[in-house]
Order: structure tokens, then C-alpha cells, then sequence
């Protein structure tokens, strides 16, 4: 885990702000260690009081966020109501993980915070974080920790692997695990190899930043659609709030697909909002969808993984 | 702090339930940090999700919990309801402390729980826990870390030292902190040297459990009181379940001191309760106080430390 941090070029001269939930879930301790082992300073701030976390990301001047990228944006968003700006702040470089999200929202919160924004991937059942992560110089597709981790990206329908650079679902097996080894995990997370070397010189090889799961995809009307998709087309939308719910429902036989939104301020007019964003959905990922504005700050923030999929169409059977 | 963990005979063999907040509250780091330093499992539970509290200390069988004595009570409770006993446990040990409690809710806690509830001491300005804590075997008194801490009992009022086994208020000096030392720094809190050796064979001096803090104390009609004093004696009191609050408020004068309190059945005479509360502090204590029955379950259970006292004296002023 420690390599994570490096890549990330954070150090001894660092302090690092860990909102990341400590307890079970194994982002929070996860981060924690690995900072310690570069020698950096950790605010362990766990999860909650968001508007403390923006008040100690500025009083103890931190160099390094770590959270989920959605619990990062509702920090911004906390401290823009509390007058902290990001030249308030010393923060060179956030990371990043534990739910997947666009190359919309990265740009974002980079702007948001003043930092590189850095993906870190892993999960609970192999190590929690640090399976993956990218560094600072390439900052593009996340470097494998190839030594402790085999992988390979399969077709999820025959199991076959697909070739360098085509997407599928990452197996992994773990090389150096003795109490509980695991071999061949079906992550249910899509990416592909990135073909080629990384800028930044490390020569292990690297995954995209996951593009969803393989139960987090839906299907509307024939067109296969992960959240994150909608997402990155949403955040281009400048009169947007960046949160967002997607309410997946079943009409007779037909999926509908509500898109609920809302407005960055509350001068904006509703229908001309709900007919840009139809009509930019229409356009960019061919599909119908209804829109629905809602007050602003309605939609749920997320203190760590958000629920941007709300799929009723299975209740009641 | 690993001390902490081996005068509770805790080593290798045990597996921790750490219930005390992760995060920035020293308590839940600090006894993180102290049970891996023995070589012992820590489960990193954090605060709060209390029923799962009491299904992860039976299916991880838990030989230790370390929490605030107020949430263990919470936590015994919520098991009570779920058809969890001691039985089903493997508790030896309870690690209790960041609050003041009575030898009558430590008697409690080990009958509820089947453990030795011991005392630990410690405060954010010094080191957090782990400045003093009691051992297995004595299970009387706390053992000061002693080459870590100079230690004093003061007469608060005139600053001097009083005798050993005379109350007075902690003050701490640190020893070894280099960045942050702390000289005569006055705790607040009362307490007393206990004199003789302890059966354990340790030969550091021992302090008492803390009495409550120096301003924790409030006078009732002359009476000097602490909430520890009155749970107490309410803990006598079998038709009450073990929690309770205290309402300080003043009437032209007079401060009036109402205790809220739950009766442990539904089908306990309210009238007969009020009767049995008010008899038995004004002869324990010498003191008259109000008496409220509260519906079951509505008195709020802590998940840190408990908020015995509401002082509403000094509203408005």
C-alpha cells in the first residue's frame, strides 16, 4: 500500500487528510498505514462532520485528501458554502477510490481542490485498497502491483481472456497471500490493459480506471449503459449540480430510465434545463430518458460509496 | 499504551473488539495501536451500528472489548434484546474508560457481560489513554505509568500537594514527550493516591477511579455532587434499567435537580418508582431531588460518553 502513496510522489514532507471511514471498511486503515509508511503525518479524519473535514483540511494545511471521489465532491461543495476557497488550501494531490467514477468528475474535483486527482483501486476481499493505483506523472491508468497480484481481464461470458487493450472482467489471484490465498476472483469490475509503457517509467503494467461493474450494467432499450457513462455526460452540462441519482423503473414491458438532477442555482428554469439534458443524452448516448429537476442540495450527498443507481425494477418479485 | 493491554492480561491468544471512534478521538486509534503492540487480533469496529456490535462480538468470539462503559451498556443491552447472553460470548475482559463510572455500573457491566471490567485513564492533551489503568489481578486502583508521567494530587483550590489517599485534582507532567511537553498540567479531574502496594506485585503507585471533574461538581442546596454519586445509588435500585440523566435548572434561587430515569418493565408502578428514587437519595445523599419516570428506551443511550448532566442553569444568561 505504501506504493500507492509513492506513486503518488507523497513523502515524509506530507500530511495527509484520511476521509476515508475507519472501522471495517478497509479504506480508512488501509490509507492510514500506507501513509505512515512513507513517513507522512495522517489526520485521521474518518468519515462525517463535513464541514470540520474542510475546516481541518485548511487549519492543518494537508497536502494529500484521501475519500471516495463522491465524499471528496461534498467537501468541496461544504467549504464553497464556508467561504474556503482552494487557494485557502495547501492540497497538491487527492486519492481517489472505492467506487468508480468518469474522467469528468477527476477533471472536476482537480479544479475544485487545486490538485492531480489520482484513482486507487482494491477491494475488501483481496487486501482492500492498493491492488492498483496511478502515478503522478503518467496519471493515466492505474499500475498494478504485478508482484502480489496476478491478473487477467476474461470474457465474463466464456471466461476467456480478452486481448491487451479490449475491455472485460478483472480476475485477480493473489501471489504472496498464505492465511486465506485467493485464486482466479471474478471481480466483477470492467477494465482493460492499457497496451504500452507509462511515462512515468514504472514498468508495471496497468489497468484503465474501472468502467463499472458487471451487475452495475443496465440495459435500456438495447443499449447496454453503466452509471458512470451518464455521469460523464451530466457533469458536461454547466448549469448542473454535480450529483446526480439515476431511478431505474419498469413500465409493462419497457425500462424507464429517470434521471434526477439539480439545478446549480435556483434561477435556472426547469424546462429548459430538463430539455437540454434530454436532448444531450439523446445525442451523446442514444437513449430516451426522463428528467427530473429537484430542489437544489434534495439529492442525497454521499459520505463514502454514492448510490447513483436506483433500480426498483425488481421490487416485489 | 501496549501496558494497558498486558496489566489486562491481554496477549497473543486474544482477539480485541475495539467499539471506542476511530478517528480524530484518541480513544479508538490509541487502543488500536495498544492491542496489535501484544500480538492480539483487533477487530476495528468503531462507534455506532450497535446490533451489529453484538452479532460481531459473538460470531468473532471476542475474548476483550475496549469502549466507553456507557456504550459497553449499550451494546449489553441491544445483545439482551436480540436474544444474545453472555453464554453465547467468549468475553474475559472489558477495557473501559473517557468516562467517569461508579463501582455499581462496574459490577453491572461484568454481570451483564461475564467479564473483569477494568479502568483505564488517559486525556487527549497528554497522550490519550493509556497515562494510568488497572491491573487484572488487583482490579483496585489505576497503575501510573510512572517513568512516562510525574504525577501530583493537588488541593485545587490552593494548588498544594494534599496526602497520599486525600482526594484532590491530577495534575500531569509528561517526561518523555519531546515535541509537546506538558508541564503541571491540571486535569481537572479528582482523584486520590492509593496507598500500599498493589496485590499484582507492580510497585508503580496507584491512583482511585476519578471521582468526576472539578467542574463536573455542582452544588444542591450546599450539597456537593457528582453525577457518579447519584448513578451510584440509582444503580441500587433494581426496577430501574442502568441509564438515567440529569436535569440541573434553577427556580428563583433554587437549583432543582430532576432525575430522569426508566423504569426496566413496562408494568413497574410509576408512582411506586418516584417514591422508592426520592426516599433513597434523600437518605443516601441528603439530598431532594425530582423525580421523572420516562418511557422505556427513550433516555438517549451514548455511543461515546453519556451525557449524565444537563445543566440548564446558565441558559439565556
Amino acid at each position: 500500500m505504501g506504493r500507492v502513496f509513492r506513486r503518488a510522489g507523497v513523502g515524509p514532507d506530507d500530511v495527509v487528510h484520511n476521509a476515508y471511514g475507519y472501522g471495517l471498511f478497509t479504506g480508512g486503515l488501509g490509507m492510514h498505514y500506507a501513509a505512515l509508511e512513507v513517513g507522512a503525518a495522517v489526520v485521521p479524519m474518518s468519515g462525517g462532520y463535513t464541514q470540520r473535514q474542510g475546516k481541518m483540511l485548511k487549519d492543518l494545511g494537508a497536502t494529500v485528501i484521501c475519500s471516495t471521489p463522491s465524499y471528496a465532491q461534498h467537501i468541496a461543495e461544504a467549504m464553497g458554502e464556508m467561504g474556503i476557497s482552494r487557494d485557502d488550501l495547501h492540497l497538491k494531490v487527492g486519492i481517489f477510490g472505492a467506487e468508480s467514477w468518469s474522467l469528468e468528475m477527476c477533471r472536476e474535483l482537480e479544479t475544485q481542490l487545486g490538485i492531480t486527482a489520482l484513482d486507487v483501486y482494491g477491494l475488501a476481499e483481496i487486501i482492500g485498497p492498493g491492488v492498483a493505483s496511478e502515478c503522478l506523472i503518467g496519471h493515466e491508468g492505474l499500475h498494478v502491483a504485478e508482484d502480489l497480484f496476478y491478473f487477467e481481464v476474461i470474457d465474463p461470458d466464456t471466461g476467456r481472456p480478452v486481448p491487451d487493450g479490449e475491455s472485460g472482467e478483472l480476475v485477480l489471484s493473489s501471489l504472496k497471500r498464505e492465511a486465506t490465498p485467493i485464486m482466479r476472483y471474478r471481480t466483477g469490475d470492467i477494465t482493460r490493459i492499457l497496451p504500452g509503457p507509462c511515462s512515468c517509467g514504472r514498468t508495471t503494467r496497468r489497468i484503465d480506471h474501472i468502467k463499472g461493474r458487471v451487475d452495475d450494467m443496465f440495459t435500456l432499450r438495447g443499449i447496454n449503459l453503466f452509471p458512470r457513462e451518464i455521469e460523464s455526460e451530466l457533469l458536461r452540462i454547466e448549469e448542473l449540480a454535480p450529483v446526480f441519482q439515476l431511478v431505474l423503473d419498469r413500465n409493462s414491458a419497457l425500462d424507464i430510465l429517470e434521471v434526477h438532477i439539480e439545478p446549480k442555482d435556483h434561477d435556472i428554469v426547469h424546462e429548459h434545463l430538463i430539455h437540454k439534458v434530454k436532448t444531450h443524452l439523446n445525442r451523446t448516448l442514444g437513449i430516451n430518458v426522463a428528467v427530473s429537476v429537484q430542489e437544489p442540495h434534495s439529492i442525497p450527498r454521499s459520505e463514502g460509496k454514492a448510490v447513483r443507481l436506483v433500480d426498483r425494477r425488481n421490487l416485489g418479485r
